[in-house]
Protein backbone atom coordinates (compact mmCIF):
# COMPACT_ATOMS: atom_id res chain seq x y z
CA UNK A 1 0.00 0.00 0.00
CA UNK A 2 1.58 3.70 -0.48
CA UNK A 3 2.60 5.24 2.33
CA UNK A 4 0.66 6.81 5.30
CA UNK A 5 1.68 10.82 5.53
CA UNK A 6 0.96 12.58 9.46
CA UNK A 7 -0.03 15.87 9.53
CA UNK A 8 -1.64 18.28 12.11
CA UNK A 9 -5.04 18.89 11.50
CA UNK A 10 -6.63 22.14 10.22
CA UNK A 11 -9.80 23.95 10.46
CA UNK A 12 -10.96 21.80 6.93
CA UNK A 13 -10.12 18.99 8.31
CA UNK A 14 -13.05 19.10 10.94
CA UNK A 15 -16.11 17.83 8.63
CA UNK A 16 -13.66 14.35 8.09
CA UNK A 17 -12.76 13.86 11.99
CA UNK A 18 -16.49 14.61 13.12
CA UNK A 19 -17.71 12.66 10.55
CA UNK A 20 -15.29 9.53 11.29
CA UNK A 21 -16.88 10.35 14.84
CA UNK A 22 -20.37 10.30 14.01
CA UNK A 23 -20.36 7.05 12.03
CA UNK A 24 -17.97 5.26 15.43
CA UNK A 25 -20.49 1.74 15.73
CA UNK A 26 -19.37 1.84 19.42
CA UNK A 27 -19.15 5.64 20.42
CA UNK A 28 -22.78 6.90 21.41
CA UNK A 29 -22.67 10.26 20.32
CA UNK A 30 -24.21 13.90 19.82
CA UNK A 31 -21.60 14.60 16.97
CA UNK A 32 -22.65 15.86 13.20
CA UNK A 33 -20.03 16.80 10.48
CA UNK A 34 -23.37 19.21 9.57
CA UNK A 35 -21.71 21.30 12.70
CA UNK A 36 -18.40 21.26 12.08
CA UNK A 37 -17.98 24.94 11.61
CA UNK A 38 -19.93 26.00 14.62
CA UNK A 39 -18.85 27.25 17.39
CA UNK A 40 -18.50 24.08 19.89
CA UNK A 41 -15.89 22.88 17.41
CA UNK A 42 -14.11 25.39 16.36
CA UNK A 43 -13.53 26.15 20.17
CA UNK A 44 -12.15 22.89 20.77
CA UNK A 45 -9.85 22.93 17.37
CA UNK A 46 -8.97 26.32 18.65
CA UNK A 47 -7.97 25.23 22.53
CA UNK A 48 -6.10 22.47 20.74
CA UNK A 49 -4.16 23.60 18.46
CA UNK A 50 -3.30 26.73 20.91
CA UNK A 51 -1.27 24.42 23.03
CA UNK A 52 1.70 23.00 22.15
CA UNK A 53 1.13 19.50 24.68
CA UNK A 54 -1.89 18.59 22.50
CA UNK A 55 -1.29 17.70 18.60
CA UNK A 56 -4.60 16.71 16.57
CA UNK A 57 -3.66 14.46 13.63
CA UNK A 58 -4.95 13.32 10.49
CA UNK A 59 -3.49 10.25 8.59
CA UNK A 60 -3.99 10.34 4.77
CA UNK A 61 -2.92 8.49 1.61
CA UNK A 62 -1.96 9.89 -1.94
CA UNK A 63 -3.50 13.08 -0.48
CA UNK A 64 -6.35 11.74 1.25
CA UNK A 65 -7.72 11.92 4.82
CA UNK A 66 -8.27 8.56 6.10
CA UNK A 67 -7.78 8.28 9.79
CA UNK A 68 -7.71 10.66 12.95
CA UNK A 69 -5.97 10.66 16.38
CA UNK A 70 -5.15 13.38 19.14
CA UNK A 71 -2.01 12.93 21.46
CA UNK A 72 -1.76 14.90 24.61
CA UNK A 73 1.88 15.38 26.48
CA UNK A 74 1.47 15.14 30.19
CA UNK A 75 4.14 15.97 32.65
CA UNK A 76 3.88 13.74 36.23
CA UNK A 77 5.96 13.62 39.43
CA UNK A 78 5.80 9.56 39.33
CA UNK A 79 8.99 7.79 37.69
CA UNK A 80 11.28 10.59 38.36
CA UNK A 81 8.91 13.54 37.21
CA UNK A 82 8.41 11.75 33.79
CA UNK A 83 6.09 12.84 30.92
CA UNK A 84 3.83 10.48 29.13
CA UNK A 85 1.65 10.52 26.39
CA UNK A 86 -2.23 9.71 25.88
CA UNK A 87 -3.41 8.47 22.74
CA UNK A 88 -7.29 9.73 22.29
CA UNK A 89 -9.92 10.05 19.72
CA UNK A 90 -8.64 6.87 17.24
CA UNK A 91 -11.01 6.48 14.00
CA UNK A 92 -10.06 4.91 10.61
CA UNK A 93 -12.48 6.15 7.87
CA UNK A 94 -14.59 2.23 7.32
CA UNK A 95 -13.30 2.35 3.65
CA UNK A 96 -9.86 1.75 4.49
CA UNK A 97 -9.71 -0.38 7.59
CA UNK A 98 -7.52 -3.72 7.46
CA UNK A 99 -4.96 -1.22 6.21
CA UNK A 100 -2.87 -1.46 9.40
CA UNK A 101 -3.71 2.66 9.55
CA UNK A 102 -4.04 2.43 13.33
CA UNK A 103 -0.81 0.46 13.65
CA UNK A 104 1.23 2.90 11.50
CA UNK A 105 -0.93 5.67 13.46
CA UNK A 106 0.07 3.92 16.76
CA UNK A 107 3.60 3.62 15.94
CA UNK A 108 3.96 7.35 14.57
CA UNK A 109 2.60 8.25 18.08
CA UNK A 110 5.33 6.38 20.11
CA UNK A 111 8.27 7.57 17.98
CA UNK A 112 6.58 10.99 18.67
CA UNK A 113 6.41 9.97 22.32
CA UNK A 114 10.21 9.18 22.53
CA UNK A 115 11.18 12.44 20.47
CA UNK A 116 9.79 14.70 23.41
CA UNK A 117 11.07 12.84 25.85
CA UNK A 118 8.06 10.84 27.90
CA UNK A 119 8.71 7.59 28.99
CA UNK A 120 5.32 5.99 28.41
CA UNK A 121 2.45 6.32 26.45
CA UNK A 122 -1.43 5.51 27.52
CA UNK A 123 -4.74 4.36 26.04
CA UNK A 124 -8.26 3.41 27.00
CA UNK A 125 -9.96 1.26 24.49
CA UNK A 126 -13.65 0.47 24.64
CA UNK A 127 -14.34 -2.76 25.80
CA UNK A 128 -16.42 -3.96 22.84
CA UNK A 129 -13.38 -3.00 20.63
CA UNK A 130 -11.89 -6.60 20.79
CA UNK A 131 -9.69 -6.48 17.76
CA UNK A 132 -8.77 -3.19 18.77
CA UNK A 133 -6.78 -4.70 22.12
CA UNK A 134 -4.77 -7.58 20.30
CA UNK A 135 -3.40 -4.65 18.07
CA UNK A 136 -2.63 -2.92 20.74
CA UNK A 137 -1.02 -5.76 22.69
CA UNK A 138 0.70 -6.68 19.67
CA UNK A 139 2.26 -3.28 19.32
CA UNK A 140 3.54 -4.63 23.21
CA UNK A 141 1.01 -2.42 24.97
CA UNK A 142 0.54 -4.53 28.38
CA UNK A 143 -3.37 -4.39 29.15
CA UNK A 144 -2.44 -3.63 32.84
CA UNK A 145 -5.54 -1.02 33.44
CA UNK A 146 -8.80 -0.87 33.57
CA UNK A 147 -10.50 2.34 32.35
CA UNK A 148 -13.01 4.38 33.99
CA UNK A 149 -15.36 7.00 33.11
CA UNK A 150 -17.77 8.75 34.60
CA UNK A 151 -20.50 11.44 32.24
CA UNK A 152 -21.01 14.62 33.49
CA UNK B 1 -13.87 12.53 60.89
CA UNK B 2 -12.25 16.07 60.66
CA UNK B 3 -13.07 17.80 57.30
CA UNK B 4 -10.29 16.81 53.85
CA UNK B 5 -8.61 20.26 52.62
CA UNK B 6 -8.00 20.11 49.03
CA UNK B 7 -5.06 22.58 48.10
CA UNK B 8 -2.82 23.26 44.89
CA UNK B 9 0.98 21.46 45.41
CA UNK B 10 3.87 23.58 46.46
CA UNK B 11 7.70 22.06 45.85
CA UNK B 12 7.39 22.04 49.28
CA UNK B 13 5.15 18.57 49.04
CA UNK B 14 7.23 17.02 46.66
CA UNK B 15 9.27 15.00 49.76
CA UNK B 16 5.56 13.77 50.48
CA UNK B 17 4.34 12.87 46.87
CA UNK B 18 7.59 11.63 46.03
CA UNK B 19 6.76 9.29 49.36
CA UNK B 20 3.75 7.90 48.71
CA UNK B 21 4.62 6.72 45.45
CA UNK B 22 7.73 5.34 46.22
CA UNK B 23 6.09 3.43 49.05
CA UNK B 24 3.31 2.36 47.02
CA UNK B 25 3.12 -1.30 46.76
CA UNK B 26 1.36 -1.58 43.68
CA UNK B 27 3.98 0.71 41.11
CA UNK B 28 7.61 -0.61 40.39
CA UNK B 29 9.24 2.74 40.17
CA UNK B 30 12.15 4.35 40.61
CA UNK B 31 11.30 7.29 42.78
CA UNK B 32 13.52 8.42 45.86
CA UNK B 33 11.87 11.40 47.86
CA UNK B 34 15.62 12.13 49.19
CA UNK B 35 15.87 13.59 45.11
CA UNK B 36 12.62 15.71 46.16
CA UNK B 37 14.91 19.20 45.36
CA UNK B 38 16.77 17.42 42.53
CA UNK B 39 16.35 18.87 39.07
CA UNK B 40 14.21 16.18 37.70
CA UNK B 41 11.36 16.22 39.79
CA UNK B 42 11.70 20.50 39.67
CA UNK B 43 11.28 20.67 36.34
CA UNK B 44 8.26 18.43 36.14
CA UNK B 45 6.78 20.51 39.37
CA UNK B 46 7.42 23.80 37.33
CA UNK B 47 6.07 21.80 33.94
CA UNK B 48 2.57 21.38 35.72
CA UNK B 49 2.48 24.58 37.78
CA UNK B 50 3.02 26.43 34.60
CA UNK B 51 -0.05 24.78 32.67
CA UNK B 52 -3.62 26.16 33.30
CA UNK B 53 -4.73 22.94 32.56
CA UNK B 54 -2.99 20.94 34.90
CA UNK B 55 -3.57 20.71 39.02
CA UNK B 56 -0.96 18.96 41.51
CA UNK B 57 -3.14 18.24 44.38
CA UNK B 58 -2.36 18.02 47.87
CA UNK B 59 -5.26 16.95 50.04
CA UNK B 60 -4.91 17.68 54.11
CA UNK B 61 -6.53 16.87 57.68
CA UNK B 62 -5.75 19.47 60.00
CA UNK B 63 -2.53 20.99 58.34
CA UNK B 64 -1.30 17.46 57.69
CA UNK B 65 -0.86 15.94 53.89
CA UNK B 66 -2.67 12.63 53.75
CA UNK B 67 -2.67 12.47 49.83
CA UNK B 68 -2.44 13.63 46.09
CA UNK B 69 -3.57 13.41 43.10
CA UNK B 70 -3.44 15.32 39.60
CA UNK B 71 -5.92 16.43 37.21
CA UNK B 72 -5.20 17.24 33.65
CA UNK B 73 -8.18 18.99 31.22
CA UNK B 74 -7.81 18.47 27.95
CA UNK B 75 -9.80 19.50 25.05
CA UNK B 76 -11.28 17.06 22.19
CA UNK B 77 -13.39 17.19 19.33
CA UNK B 78 -15.72 14.20 19.87
CA UNK B 79 -18.82 14.89 21.93
CA UNK B 80 -19.17 18.42 20.29
CA UNK B 81 -15.97 19.71 21.02
CA UNK B 82 -16.24 18.96 25.22
CA UNK B 83 -13.50 18.99 27.59
CA UNK B 84 -12.50 15.60 29.51
CA UNK B 85 -10.65 15.61 32.88
CA UNK B 86 -8.23 12.78 33.99
CA UNK B 87 -7.36 11.66 37.41
CA UNK B 88 -3.93 10.75 37.75
CA UNK B 89 -1.09 9.69 40.24
CA UNK B 90 -4.00 8.99 43.46
CA UNK B 91 -1.91 8.21 46.33
CA UNK B 92 -3.30 8.17 49.85
CA UNK B 93 -0.57 8.14 52.88
CA UNK B 94 -1.10 4.55 54.67
CA UNK B 95 -0.98 6.00 57.96
CA UNK B 96 -4.79 7.46 56.79
CA UNK B 97 -6.57 4.43 54.59
CA UNK B 98 -9.96 3.88 55.23
CA UNK B 99 -11.17 7.72 56.29
CA UNK B 100 -13.07 7.52 52.50
CA UNK B 101 -10.20 9.97 51.68
CA UNK B 102 -9.98 9.00 47.82
CA UNK B 103 -13.42 9.34 47.96
CA UNK B 104 -13.66 12.86 48.79
CA UNK B 105 -10.10 13.52 46.38
CA UNK B 106 -12.15 11.57 43.45
CA UNK B 107 -15.65 13.81 44.22
CA UNK B 108 -13.80 16.63 44.38
CA UNK B 109 -11.74 16.16 41.16
CA UNK B 110 -15.85 15.77 39.76
CA UNK B 111 -16.79 18.98 41.17
CA UNK B 112 -14.19 20.74 39.60
CA UNK B 113 -13.83 18.78 36.50
CA UNK B 114 -17.98 20.25 36.25
CA UNK B 115 -16.60 23.76 37.21
CA UNK B 116 -14.95 23.49 34.51
CA UNK B 117 -17.27 22.69 32.08
CA UNK B 118 -16.14 19.26 31.32
CA UNK B 119 -18.55 16.38 30.29
CA UNK B 120 -16.34 13.30 31.63
CA UNK B 121 -13.86 12.33 34.28
CA UNK B 122 -12.14 10.07 33.22
CA UNK B 123 -8.87 7.45 35.37
CA UNK B 124 -7.26 4.42 35.07
CA UNK B 125 -6.22 2.28 37.83
CA UNK B 126 -4.14 -1.44 37.49
CA UNK B 127 -6.02 -4.32 37.38
CA UNK B 128 -4.32 -5.32 40.67
CA UNK B 129 -6.05 -2.29 43.20
CA UNK B 130 -9.59 -4.39 43.26
CA UNK B 131 -10.38 -2.13 46.12
CA UNK B 132 -9.93 0.75 44.41
CA UNK B 133 -12.23 -0.50 41.47
CA UNK B 134 -15.17 -0.96 43.68
CA UNK B 135 -15.03 2.91 44.95
CA UNK B 136 -14.95 4.07 41.81
CA UNK B 137 -17.97 2.44 40.97
CA UNK B 138 -19.81 3.44 43.75
CA UNK B 139 -19.08 6.98 42.55
CA UNK B 140 -20.89 6.26 39.33
CA UNK B 141 -17.63 5.45 37.18
CA UNK B 142 -18.17 2.84 34.47
CA UNK B 143 -15.54 0.20 34.16
CA UNK B 144 -15.95 0.70 30.32
CA UNK B 145 -12.61 0.25 28.88
CA UNK B 146 -9.10 -1.13 29.03
CA UNK B 147 -6.25 0.62 29.66
CA UNK B 148 -2.98 0.26 27.72
CA UNK B 149 0.26 1.03 28.81
CA UNK B 150 3.73 0.75 26.99
CA UNK B 151 7.02 1.93 28.42
CA UNK B 152 9.21 3.64 26.43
Amino acid sequence: MPDLAIRNATRDDLSFIIGLIAHDTVLDLIDDPADAHGPEYLAAFEAITADPNQLLLVAEIDGTAVGTFQLTFTPGIFRRGAWRCSIEGVHVSPDHRNKRIGEKMTIWATDQARTRGCTMVQLTSNKKRTDAHRFYERLGFSRSHEGFKLYL
